[in-house]
């Protein structure tokens, strides 16, 4: 008899359903009798005990839904060991829960926030398997997390549907994609809808390089230029500020995001008219894509292999085309990100995209 | 034999090609000899001169693409009969290419914008045929649009991603719709996408009726609330100022739009989180919708027909389900709004959809 | 206090949730107490009294979930007055649950077949109001059904995937589209998806005149050729047979489907290599389109009026753009077909499109 | 100064032209003088020397197009040492046209067949460069092939579709796969789209235990089914068979595919009504996915790279997530399948899939 907690964590995203379908449907047909609790709205239901028993129904007919239906929420780790507002040690109140219901493991899904907490339930002595869930891509020790190929496709719908009208209008247009710290979206996205410069936060740019792809192609004869750009895309002269300088600089802006401000600079710098499209939270709604739901699934089923055979403290991830449990304080507090040195950085560059550097 | 000049105005969408495509195919194929022209850029392309002669090849395989094949541009009605930079007298410049050429007809494809210059031009004696293009479905004489349904596709798209994420996070979320004047998209978007409340500009709103649905559905259990609002709904304060006093107060509005306006009502009057999403120029770009295809493809038809038969002067109109010719005078100028006693209306009411009133 | 049934029969389709939804909500928010008892299976819940009381949780989701959340079956009306299997007389019973659970009234989404049964039953006393379901777009007294748009959208997308792989190798390909006896389906895919040929039920084909299409695109340079067959498409040979002569010959047929016929008549007298793709049920499943959700809930919300206003024995249709109540008696037994002469079957052969005449 | 051959041969799938762009972009970005010359129809065009020019303008606009703008054919390399029908030595007569133009180099893109070819040619002395097409991922000595992913996608739009209708009616469904000797595509889709029961070339399946899963699921509430059943399925007795006797069996099997073969089958064992869907064609056809885009871009500036270094004689593959240069000989002849033991397949059972083992 095992007895699972389940929760999500952090941001939705696709393919979170899929994942614990995996999960449950591996655990249920395992032959050992097995009892899920589904926690509500991240580590909320942990600390709040707001729970619920999942049965084979609730885990029916989810494998293509968007969202949790578990709900989720952000559980910042920097005060997780600070009282709430009513002087609960949240740590201790998941604790207790945990116990209270005799659970012999967490399944965590989330990404690196939430990592970082589940790393601690880990070291406070919780049976814990997580999996790496978010669209950034951007989780250490896994290749490839869920989320993020449903993201690409949406992504990259918007950026075929604007080519059309920035080709029939002559225009630059910016589709600010998201990734506050990770290019790897933007990147994939870019490449996908043909974008002519791709922007991302770690690849600082020149704004007169911008400036001059985009001169270049208008001498070549295309009249158009779409740029792709990370919402954490950085200029060179701010990338050598230090963290705090730049917060403050960022503060200060006038534009409502980068995108606003490189439209604004290359129409000082080129008189063009540039327009900003910014598809926004759509990117990790709706259902995941069949390559998510299959990825999902597999890790699912693999976090109910490690349950079944007691291995704990580990997320499970995806390295070279295998399934790999990686140890919880190797995942915590670190990030993937995209080289620039990176052999898809290289060839994006053959195929004549602008990193504007 | 006929000479066809053929231009597309105004902002571009969906299935431009295929009507232009619909015109083409009907004439070559009627027998006659035709030769038509393309003006680049819209009004643009007339103005300055600017063509090329389209053959059978340039019409195959445009069908299902997006944009206008002979690009667009914006050319204001209201400056129409000023010179332009270089003392270009607008109107007498277009005319001479039309008779430069020998034309026997234009056809021309846009909005309402387009059609005022469209109807300038029959009154200055050339002949003129319009198709009426637009998302916003609110050109007067037709029940129906090319592009709208196309862009109520790609607006409800975006509404069902964001279904899963306000559920998952228990959120309020407002989706932006295209729309500055008629809310045909936001109307149609919102009752497909399952929208709890519509905003739209021929029914202005009350914050306050906004927030009590808002709260009556979180009493109901529903946590989230989805909220469709058109670029240009108004609230009842500003519906009733003069459009003088009215564009005075959006000028100096301290929001990017009036989304973020009513975000941050919502936000002052019930604490609660609201997150705002635009889609934007997504929804006007990318392949038509298969309706979009058929019903551009047969005004294009009726256009062709139309020039055989050598009746000029009328857009090619749909009502109650017939293909219309509809005085170019009548279009010019006049716009069609939702009503606020409509059909439609009154069903999304029964639907329990609140328009904020 | 209003007690109302209701079913789904017949073939399943887009959409049909949506109806089911827009009654319903019509009805609780209207301020009168209603139960909705849902009756499984079609009128084999009816006949049998399988049925489940729905509340509003029942109805929330479900606007863009393709199939029937009651489930459907097909009960033939020729054999309704015949007794079951046990020797129960089918229409006494569905009598005899009606009055057991003392409904106001029935209300029942379903197709031609469906609508001859629920005619029957409004004969034989009951209330029945009726909504017009199916891909074919067939039924007598409406404009439109609701399945028939989102049909539209899979066919099409079949036709555009075909046509990249028909190009490719210079094939001719054939696309089966479903429609037994109309082509409204066949026709509008068809057209939207740039089919060179499009034979339907009620304009039978000439073999010939098809084989002369293919070889006049291959003189003008266009190596392949997509033909759109509807299911019941048929030749002007067997068009003058008498049904009962047809239906031998049918029987006989050494081919699966018509499109195997067709393509091997065009491979023996053109010699032309010729390949047949039936999507066949996709048609029929998935989410229904924007289109089919916003008219599918209008209908469902007229419906609940017309239950409020206590008037029964009617279908509720959509002519000229207005929803209306069409008698039972003059819906049943009548098909809607595409007249030969139709303005949009003109347009079509405008736009070059044969239809095998 | 490099002058380049190019041609697709084989069955078409989606991002051919995304890989050639890749390839041409590469070339043409890499300051190096580069001549492309495009063979029409495969090895059809370099035997018979039909071929035209490409600059740049050629593959422009092509990234999201499916087919290939080159056309293709199958060739069989079976008979490729044979003469024509005019006697004509293919071999020798590819060389010719291949020397007459000065190549420097051959970028052929294709599957299985297409690879044994581009192999002989290298052998006789060519310079090949090869990337590997194939929606059934089956090609030696890559991870991944392009057009899968996109097929993925489609067929399980495919199963997608027909689930609701399975639900709605109680059913069983076979969605038949394309694959005739690999699973892969059956597999993932079949994973994707939440199928029951998944039968692939790979693992013989047998009759008896498809029937015990389909009545499992009805004891466990679930009254439909869905098999998602590969091209090349075969059941344990058939695979008993010499490939002589297999063929033999399969000319007098008196239905059209294996499919039917098995819905008859279950249909005589359980006496359940079971439909087929074969979507067929359409899984090559569309534009390609923006995996595939991005992945075959990414092949194509490898190839490009190749050819700017002179290295010749590989397919450019793609292993534990790096780009591998593959030589020809060892990729000509052999075929990747899916290992009974693969993880993926241990991980679909444990999520409950039956492969009718």
């Amino acid at each position: 008899m095992k007895r699972i907690g389940m929760l999500t964590s952090g941001g939705d995203c696709q393919a979170l359903n899929a994942a614990m379908r995996g999960v449950a449907k591996s655990l249920f047909n395992s032959g050992e009798k097995v009892e899920i609790y589904g926690f509500e709205n991240g580590y909320q239901g942990l600390i709040y005990s707001k729970f619920r028993m999942l049965t084979g129904r609730d885990f029916s007919g989810i494998l293509t839904k968007g969202g949790t239906m578990l709900g989720t929420s952000r559980t910042p780790f920097k005060t997780i060991r600070e009282p709430d507002a009513e002087g609960l040690d949240k740590v201790q109140a998941m604790k207790q829960t945990y116990y209270k219901l005799q659970l012999d493991c967490l399944v965590i899904l989330g990404g690196n926030g939430t990592h970082k907490t589940a790393n601690l339930l880990h070291e406070e002595g919780l049976n814990v398997v997580t999996l790496p869930k978010t669209i950034d891509n951007d989780i250490w020790g896994t290749d490839m997390t869920f989320g993020f190929q449903s993201a690409v496709d949406i992504a990259t719908t918007a950026i075929d549907q604007i080519h059309t009208t920035a080709a029939s209008h002559s225009r630059v247009f910016i589709v600010e994609v998201m990734g506050h710290k990770a290019g790897w979206l933007t990147l994939n996205a870019g490449m996908a809808g043909g974008a002519d410069i791709i922007l991302i936060p770690e690849i600082p740019y020149d704004i007169d390089h911008v400036v001059q792809k985009i001169e270049e192609r208008d001498q070549g004869g295309s009249s158009f230029t779409i740029i792709a750009v990370a919402e954490g895309a950085i200029s060179k002269e701010d990338a050598e500020l230090s963290k705090k300088e730049y917060k403050k600089k960022l503060a200060k802006r006038p534009y409502p995001s980068v995108s606003y401000e490189i439209a604004a600079e290359i129409q000082k710098r080129s008189g063009r008219e540039v327009r900003v499209t910014i598809p926004g939270h759509v990117q990790r709604g709706g259902a995941p894509c069949p390559y998510d739901r299959v990825f999902a699934s597999r890790l699912g089923a693999e976090a109910g292999r490690m349950i079944l055979e007691g291995k704990y403290g580990y997320m499970v991830g995806y390295k070279n085309r295998e399934m790999v449990r990686v140890p919880l304080k190797e995942v915590a507090g670190k990030l993937k990100m995209v080289s620039p040195d990176a052999a898809i950085v290289k060839q994006a560059e053959m195929l004549g995209i602008s990193f504007g550097e």
